[in-house]
């Protein structure tokens, strides 16, 4: 994984370290149920109380059998918990598939004494293998029972769960101060191949002790995800398993006032988000380089975020950056192939606060700070594109012979 | 390259080794300009007689200053000759580039006592960089002063200096049999790297001695495009200077019937252009397979190909592919999310002859017969959605660190 600098400053809001099980209320452990052959490869997360919860879901027309199971879990607005797996992702396994999702689902809420649509179920790794129930139902045991003991979770060991081929557990915790008294965030992500948005196209498990109403969760997770999970580009390939949650349980009894309290908390969620993206990137497989592209003078919006994901996505570009190269043609070209059209002699280009085309023309040659700025771990290109004021980002990473070499004989 | 099987046989058409200069009436040769280094790198093929010209050019919004000036003379409708060079693509070169690429296209006008609006010209090579114009204006005297020399020109040596990160020259000929006698076709093309449909992205330049007048000739050429070059794709990226041209001269002096002959004309001039995109996407950078994908069964045409181009350009698909790893899920996930909605429990999928996936559910186990499908230079996917009646096909290759090596450092 490509270390990250510190997540921005927000006001009001103090980053600290830890993840989903730091807000009040919420537990998380992992264990080793025997899938992966070495280390913890299922995950559960609790919350001590009903949560509201969110979701949002991979956009593919092959959707794995958790993702079927927890959309009507999210649909139901309230839950307690999340178990996942990590090696299989149940995806295309037939009517086998649900059938086991919902028997991981059963178990578990047996197992925490509730109701099944309280229980969340993820999945990832390999697609089209059946899931080995007898771990998984072992597995499920296993973690309900550490629940019910009363022992604190070991919520590293749960982040550490959900990999796949991603080199580091990814979390990250936020104290948030509001007006009628201080919030926590809570999350974990996991990312690393077939990773391109549509849809988040990864796992994320947000928690907060805030208490939030249904309507407004949906709508701060949905504003978060556009400009965070969706602005990950890996491979371009979309996911069959991807899913967001996010669960609110209330547990700081501090309620959002109405307009400012509810602005703040949506930043601190999109910015923790965007962290959790941005770490996503950076633990591409294989990655050596986070690429950052933002784009700027836009028609609008939408059309940056596809310019910028286009760009991100390309892989002339990503080979170009892995061999430190400022190919800015490689970068305008894969711009120009996305959304709008536009004029070249409008449009800028920087790496970093290095100009590499201005207006319509090549800059000048600058080879040392070129150099510079292409060896640091995080890459940034900026594109102005002199139109309008459209602006938005991607996330991405390089492509090396590691991606090749991982993807090439990743089956069982 | 990978070596690809001879193209299908077509009632009525002969295939024989040979290129655009193997029509009566053409000339192609090249010449070492000095632009690479080593070896050819500009050629020049001519018309001894005026030829009804068609065109197709890339859709990016950045396009390179020989396509703005090439659209001008294919709109134009006759053309005699068209220069290329190699090593330089004279795209993002501001106005410069536009400069240039005029005082080639005049001075290779000039050298054959012809109208600068009948030279059609093209670049392919690195973008942003000013074409060096004495070696380039050097390489047009020398061209143009062999060919009004009288001697023959050298097919191969035109068909190797359009060649870039190639490793081999793409050409082919063919005898076609009509009803009011012999006509010929050829063609040479090359491509490589930056190469995805959305135009032909690569440069194919074709020849014909029949007499085709010129709405019957773009409809021919449009109709063989979307089959054969707009369904190559071995990188996602587009590029700014690709261009298709065909030429039609009558030198045969055969013209071509109404309805019979223009629907052998047009299916030998796909079947010619099929093969030449199985070529470009055989030479992929890096590539030790051909990919071929057809996807059958679709809503319609539109959304096969689509479908297809999806699971042909996905990365993770590419790098199994080299693999020789049978990760159907992943072909189903790539077809997933591109195009229409389908229900996986409708779908099939076929390695070669052999079932990976049957309505929905995984097929048992057939290692052997995969491994050999999976060892064969050309490796083929078709995928059955079960919906209706539109198929389509895309042509790819592997993913390998081959070509991770060539675009991380290929520059200048």
């Amino acid at each position: 994984m490509v270390p990250l600098d510190s997540p921005p400053a927000l006001a009001g809001v103090t980053w600290e370290a830890g993840g989903p099980e730091t807000p009040a209320g919420f537990w998380l452990d992992g264990i080793d149920a025997g899938l992966r052959g070495t280390g913890v490869d299922m995950a559960l997360l609790v919350s001590r109380r009903p949560a509201v919860v969110a979701g949002m879901f991979t956009t593919n027309s092959v959707q794995a059998a958790p993702v079927i199971l927890t959309r009507g879990v999210a649909a139901h607005g309230v839950a307690r918990a999340v178990v996942v797996n990590a090696k299989n992702a149940n995806a295309l396994t037939g009517d086998r598939g649900l059938t086991d999702a919902e028997a991981m689902q059963r178990a578990t809420a047996e197992g925490l004494e509730l109701s099944p649509d309280e229980v969340a179920v993820a999945s990832t790794g390999v697609i089209g293998v059946p899931l080995p129930m007898d771990r998984i139902l072992a597995g499920v045991r296993g973690l309900t029972l550490a629940y019910r003991s009363g022992r604190p979770g070991d919520g590293r060991r749960g982040a550490e769960a959900i990999l796949t081929t991603d080199t580091a557990p990814k979390t990250l915790a936020a104290t948030v101060a509001l007006s009628r008294g201080t919030v926590r965030l809570g999350m974990m992500v996991k990312g690393s191949g077939m990773i391109h948005p549509g849809m988040a196209t990864m796992l994320a498990f947000l928690t907060t002790d805030a208490e939030v109403p249904s309507p407004d969760l949906d709508r701060a997770l949905r504003d978060a995800v556009a400009r965070s999970f969706h602005c990950v580009t890996v491979d371009g390939d979309q996911s069959t398993n991807d899913m967001v949650l996010l669960f609110a349980n209330g547990a700081s009894g501090v309620s959002l006032a109405p307009a400012d309290d509810r602005h703040r908390f949506g930043q601190a969620l999109s910015a923790m988000a965007r962290e959790g993206a941005r770490m996503i990137a950076a633990d591409g497989e294989g990655a050596t380089h986070l690429l950052t592209v933002r784009v700027e003078g836009a028609q609008d919006a939408a059309d940056a975020a596809l310019k910028a994901r286009a760009v991100a996505r390309s892989a002339l570009v990503k080979a170009a950056v892995y061999g430190r190269d400022p190919n800015w043609g490689r970068i305008l070209a894969a711009a120009g192939s996305a959304g709008t059209p536009f004029d070249p002699r409008t449009v800028s280009l920087y790496l970093g606060d290095a100009p590499l085309f201005v207006r319509g023309e090549p800059a000048p040659p600058d080879e040392a700070r070129w150099s510079a700025r292409l060896a640091a771990r995080e890459v940034e290109f900026r594109l102005d594109l002199g139109q309008g004021d459209g602006a938005g980002e991607a996330f991405g990473c390089d492509l090396t012979e590691g991606y090749v070499a991982i993807n090439a004989h990743y089956r069982t």
